[in-house]
């Protein structure tokens, strides 16, 4: 059974007692040359809980791991936090030591500028890989930003709009749901439109079962609640959240230094003592908040025309059927085939065939449907093509959203991704302008 | 000391005792509709020794493996074949029980044609998957083919332009050189321009040294000496130059499904024992032959503006240097970045930092070089930005062809790869036109 929640205004300022701003303190350079000015004008964003708060974060695996993923890592692990200072325009990763000086002077900064104690500021950063960031205009930016602080749904608009590079509209929403007789909220904000396929984790170290060889633009989350959610439980709620969201989205295949997604739960809706069914519910609610969120960003990843859920099941383990998945969402010549519409399922079983995962051709099946719909037109079965026609597939493959099912009928084990078609736009945009250094990407 | 080869025309039907043909018998189903259309319109190739030949061959790893691929692996195993018969519109891919039937059909009706003894022929086929071959067509290609059959180098041209798919040119070679007082050629034609990205084997089988998760267009390869080499030693030679060659290069990182590479070896030079330093010679001639082939298959890639060779070094394995250079020459994003000529050193250090090499971020090198020079432009040393100017960066990133060195600094272990830009004609290409699917591609 799923679980429907009501959407309500507000993003990350719905729950009670969060505020935030966004602010442009001119981190794009714009006008320049000399930085990233992509996406729209403001660069910094505040997000300040008025009392401490438990927090839980999950970090890029990227073995370049940016100055502000160092900094938040020990901080998050101590479990309390009270706001998160953001800027677009520099990753800040690939800095040195200059970087990482940077980043602290950023977060000390903020505590000062917002009056909260040492070590309760957290970080996020996107933007241009291998510039120092301009620290006298994030000075300036923290002040502005702490000046400009509020609650109103225009205040987290401002937020959202601050942390944005080469995303094309804002991605957010705020639900609310009932804990324990309370109405509780979930608020939530996220950028990011190319170097996606995050594989993140709560230290940044890799776990065996993350995958390899294929992740990357920045992709930033932020997730607000006045639940009061002890910290461990915060961690392992958003460590499965992510596991079934930002962790299974891809665009390109390749993993930021800067994936970070932080939740920040203070408490203040009041509400009593949790039961199991409360703990459940907020689960599902954490689940919901990051799996849209994470859907946005195929949406709005660079030149996206079409986006695919790739269901593999039947496969002889979970990694298995992951690694499936990923090499069909990644390959090339299947994400051309998307692009133009062709339901070219040879491309999709050779990617099959030349990932890690155990197949037999004569097993395989292939199939699309609507968005969650179990109505499967089957192109293949047990490896043979099926007698429906190539109007029907074509018609099966045109919508801007669909689901490709593969079965490979070998074992009981399932993975979904979350994938994007490749079109001229995104290369287009990818390959910049180097007599324009404004328009290359991080 | 590199041994420098001389190049003399006739390419498969340079050494003794070998001719080809190559003819059009509507396999392609030019005008219909119904198959591949895509390049120039011979389709059917032969490649014939007027003798026993000793043969060697490596084959896709990849498991949904086309039929002619198993017949050919048998075969090839025995040491010896007469012949191969090529080809192209038609991979014979996932065409089950009637593709094995059709395979083996096609070797026996060519040695009934040629008169030569059951099991001498080999086949190899490339175009569109999931599609039946039309055996009457292929029959009277057959006959056509082995009347047409002669050893001039526009027999070698039109063998060579039968084999190609979406190739925008043909890719031949051949050389001489002395072994054992006598001289010797060394023949060589392929195809191949999409879905490549090659991890062969002698028997298909995966070896845990290949790499997983990206590899595919079909590339074939037929290579021809009158060189007397015993079967075992030339399969020794021929997986020593593919590992160097044909698995070193990658267009889109799709491996296919009918990858294949033959050697026919018939000993007519009439040459005597060889000694060591000729096997060593032999060697290397094998290796030059492969090398250039799967040079020129890159070069003409779909819709390839820019040939990068990464040259991955001081990694603490061959398997992380391999690693970290088929992430590099995979990303997307160091993919479009060379295609806008922009020496964009973070996605660089980014795919690294993804992929399951072990790098250490503050000890990385890149550079740039002209192609084979050993004069490098560093952007970064021990990973901090170098005081090489962006116009100079820029200018060394510009040419048509240029290397990329990446100094690890962990280890003494080293991996090339041939890698291709990622372009907007790459995607036009492969999205092709549903309602025209003669565009629509294997």
């Amino acid at each position: 059974m799923k679980k429907v929640f009501k959407e309500i205004p507000g993003a990350v300022v719905a729950p009670r007692g969060f505020t935030a701003s966004g602010v442009f303190c001119d981190i794009k350079r714009l006008g320049t040359g000399k930085g990233s000015n992509k996406g729209p004008k403001r660069d910094l964003a505040l997000i300040v809980s008025e009392c401490a708060a438990t927090v839980a974060g999950m970090f890029t695996t990227n073995q370049v791991c940016a100055a502000p993923v160092k900094i938040c890592v020990p901080r998050v692990k101590k479990g309390a936090a009270r706001a998160v200072v953001i800027n677009s325009g520099n990753a800040n990763a690939c800095t040195g030591k200059q970087g990482m000086k940077d980043a602290a002077d950023m977060v000390l900064f903020t505590e000062l500028a917002l009056n909260v104690p040492r070590g309760s500021v957290l970080v996020g950063s996107t933007g241009r890989i291998g510039v120092t960031l301009p620290m006298d205009e994030v000075r300036a930016g923290i002040i502005e930003a702490a000046v400009e602080l509020g609650s109103t749904p225009a205040h987290a608009d401002h937020a959202v709009e601050a942390i944005m590079t080469s995303d094309s509209r804002p991605k957010q929403i705020a639900i609310e749901f009932k804990l324990a007789g309370k109405t509780v909220c979930l608020g939530g904000m996220c950028k990011g439109a190319g170097m996606i396929q995050p594989g993140m984790s709560a230290t940044g170290a890799r776990p065996a079962a993350l995958p390899h060889g294929g992740l990357h633009a920045t992709m930033l989350g932020f997730i607000t609640t006045d639940a009061a959610i002890p910290a461990k439980v915060l961690q392992a709620a958003l460590e499965q959240a992510v596991a079934q969201s930002f962790n299974r989205i891809t665009v390109d295949g390749d993993m930021s230094t800067n994936d970070t997604v932080l939740v920040l739960a203070n408490g203040m809706a009041g509400h009593g003592k949790l039961s199991a069914a409360d703990r459940a519910t907020f689960q599902a609610a954490l689940n919901h908040v990051c799996l849209e969120l994470a859907k946005k960003i195929v949406r709005d990843g660079e030149g996206v025309h079409r986006v695919v859920t790739v269901k593999v099941s039947g496969a002889k383990s979970v990694k298995e059927a992951d690694q499936a998945a990923r090499a069909v969402a990644n390959s090339a010549l299947v994400k051309t085939s998307w692009h133009g519409g062709d339901p070219n399922w040879g491309r999709i079983i050779d990617a099959l065939g030349y990932s890690a995962a155990t197949i037999v051709e004569e097993q395989v099946d292939i199939g699309y449907a609507a968005s969650g719909s179990k109505k499967i037109l089957w192109s293949l079965k047990r490896g043979q093509p099926t007698k429906a026609t190539y109007a029907a597939l074509c018609a099966a493959a045109a919508p801007k959203e669909f689901d490709l099912h593969i079965n490979l009928n070998l074992g009981s084990a399932s993975a979904v991704m979350y994938a994007a078609d490749l079109t001229e736009e995104y290369v287009e945009f990818n390959k910049g302008d180097v007599t324009d250094p404004t328009t290359l990407g991080g």
